[in-house]
């Protein structure tokens, strides 16, 4: 008897998340315990919705697996719900609760009976999840539910982040394609800001409210050949604005170009966000609040008078397929494969994880960690990593390097970047074929 | 009797203008007639101060052509210093005026004196200048200085833009890159902003303050399958904001993303830029321009209150030479080859231009125009190109296509792009070698 699959999207989109989908489907193409493979739509929101496509109807070639791990953004498209907690009495019956839902959002019994009911129509017995530590809790919810009820459904939870924040894996698919983007944005700034002779600020604004990963990964700039970065602020270390202002009189007196790499999440030591302090109103009149960079740029120009200018790295960092880590692009794909044999070999209520071997020669392996460990929880840079509350050490770039290397494939069409887009015709139920 | 050469490259950076001045130095390499190759740092105000280099040092291998030309931004520094006008009266003597200058820029005929014993010391008989319109000009002046004063200096023009706005030439090395950038921004943006199920708008501001090339290249996202841009809005037209607000509206009934893609330049029919219409207070109450993306995400969200942001492009559309196009590098480094040719075939005063003899195939071939035809004028995009003044036609795409086309191969050294640095010991001056 073979079963059928049910994979989901959720959280933000990554350069990455698409190469795991695309793992999990080549796998279980591969695999004869399975037999429909089918995607949800916009995650469990949709999957409530019963908006669910069969994913063996899109791929033309084997090429298309490449295509599928190529593009960025989320190819099953994602969702903010979140599903309540698990009902604490008995278990809900399939086809949802009779009771008249008393708002908007099913009650709880009724959306876990939903999705009881939707898995048993579609035939359902393994289920994996690629998202973040939201998402990991879903996975959470839903292997207790089904386990509660005695039904053999696998649940899986395979991680991608651009912010890098899981726990218990060395690092998430998708933060290293944003880390390289990142570094090169950097460097390409600051060859483009080093053209005249004269001394000007850059501050660029990087995606992480709360783990600095991903600014730091603006170091690897240097090895470009560059000085830039030359200030580099986590949110992990409390920002101290003054010590800011003399870091940067310090180099305006011999340097041509100084560029402050700072993190959207950086606060005060009180607390308090940069970007909170830099509400400025706009040009309704309406309170608006500007980001870390922009506040920095206000600072810079107030207190020194010289040019100066901020950037915002914005959503193009997290999506840029254009310029992805070969070796996270394969990492994805991987920890999607080895997702499939996890589930079929029994596992349930795991995350996906990545261990790190060694650093030199690059060594990582797959394994599994119980989903418990992971969900709702944060992972941030270790104060000892940390150089002075402005930089980032030995450790950190002996960490980072590996997981930048090498140009991930693209696919052009013309001069245009050739994407792949899954037919999105929402598919009937189908039990599970012999 | 060998010559000396001089290059130097003005106006703003580009992912191309270093291809070009890796292709003088190429042809200059392999030339019989031609001895030193030397660069000038910082244009025309670095000449001024004798800040000359010597690019032969600069070259290990052949391999190095090809690391400067996937260097971004500019080599040798550029600079915002203008040549006075023309001596009105007698050839400057070499040296400069003995006259005292009535303020800190060196009255005309000491800058032309100057110039004319540096080019002297140095032997040089051939000068380059890689730049835009203003650039231009100053080849202009320096051609027709040299010519006054009986010199056989040949003065050639290399054109580079992001812009796209010199005349004579078909299009410019630089912007095919930019284009290639925007359209593959653009479709990323399109990507990462549809994965959730609602309506949203996204305004994305790109660079033209006059003329509206590079934001027509952002139709070229289409390309890769997506519906966005949905609107386009170049400096041509007058921008009428209810009109737009209007066509946002009609969009949010049945779309789930909108991505409008405008003009830094746009202007409303009166002829005041959104961006002076945007001016906000900020943080520390001084008037800021905002931009017209700043602008018109107010707008949209004053009057319809949907979810919106606005993303400006910033100067990384100009500097990405991760991401450049291959038809761009290569026509840069073969209009800076044919740069040599004309000078040692006697051309001065001259630009030198792309001409297209057909889309389809996509064949292209240099010529010169006198430099007088391109100096300080502008070309912008056809009324006729443009379609209900919010978006481009077949024309526009069919003339772009083959700009963007192939991807310039990039460096790279571990995970970051590998650049190439010259050498910036300044040379001490040495006559042309027999």
């Amino acid at each position: 008897m073979k079963t059928n699959i049910l994979i989901g999207q959720s959280g933000g989109p990554t350069a990455a998340i698409n190469a795991s989908l695309s793992g999990v489907i080549r796998e279980a193409v591969k695999s004869a315990g399975i037999g429909g493979i089918y995607g949800m739509l916009n995650g469990v929101e949709g999957l409530l919705e019963r908006k669910i496509i069969d994913l063996r109807k899109s791929f033309k070639d084997a090429e298309d697996f490449g295509r599928l791990a190529a593009t960025p953004a989320m190819a099953l498209g994602s969702c903010r719900y979140k599903l309540p907690p698990l009902p604490p009495s008995m278990p809900p019956q399939a086809g949802g609760s009779a009771r008249t839902p008393s708002s908007a959002e099913p009650p709880p019994d009724a959306a876990y009976g939903r999705i009881l009911q939707i898995f048993r129509d579609f035939g359902i017995g393994m289920f994996f999840y690629i998202g973040g530590n939201d998402s990991m809790d879903t996975v959470r919810q839903l292997s207790a539910f089904f386990r509660a009820n005695g039904e053999d459904v696998r649940c899986v939870g395979v991680p991608k982040t651009v912010d890098n924040d899981l726990r218990v894996t060395d690092h998430t698919p998708g933060f290293g394609s944003a880390a390289k983007y990142i570094a090169c944005c950097v460097a390409e700034l600051a060859l483009d800001s080093s053209v005249y002779d004269m001394f000007n600020v850059i501050i660029v604004e990087i995606m992480g409210r709360n783990a600095g990963w991903l600014t730091a990964a603006a170091a690897l700039a240097r090895d470009s050949g560059c000085a830039a970065p030359q200030l580099i602020y986590l949110p992990e270390s409390p920002f101290d604005p003054d010590g800011f202002i003399e870091k940067v009189k310090a180099y305006s007196a011999e340097k041509r170009l100084l560029i402050a790499a700072v993190s959207e999440g950086v606060r005060t030591k009180d607390g308090q966000y940069l970007s909170a302090a830099g509400a400025s109103r706009d040009t309704f009149g309406h309170a608006a609040l500007a980001g870390a960079g922009k506040y920095l740029e206000n600072l810079v120009k107030e207190r020194l008078g010289c040019k100066v200018r901020s950037i915002e790295l914005s959503v193009l960092q997290r999506s840029a397929g254009h310029y992805a880590s070969a070796t996270d692009i394969a990492e994805a794909m991987t920890i999607g494969e080895e997702a499939v044999r996890a589930a079929l070999a029994g596992k349930t209520g795991v995350m996906m994880t990545l261990e790190r071997v060694s650093d030199e020669p690059y060594l990582v392996r797959c394994g599994t960690a119980p989903v418990e460990d992971c969900a709702n929880l944060e992972k941030t840079v270790p104060a000892g990593w940390i150089v002075d509350g402005c930089d980032v050490g030995a450790e950190m770039l002996g960490y980072l390097r590996p997981l930048v290397k090498g140009r991930a494939r693209c696919y052009e069409k013309g001069g245009a970047p050739e994407y792949l887009f899954l037919d999105k015709t929402i598919a009937a139920p189908a039990p599970a074929n012999e």
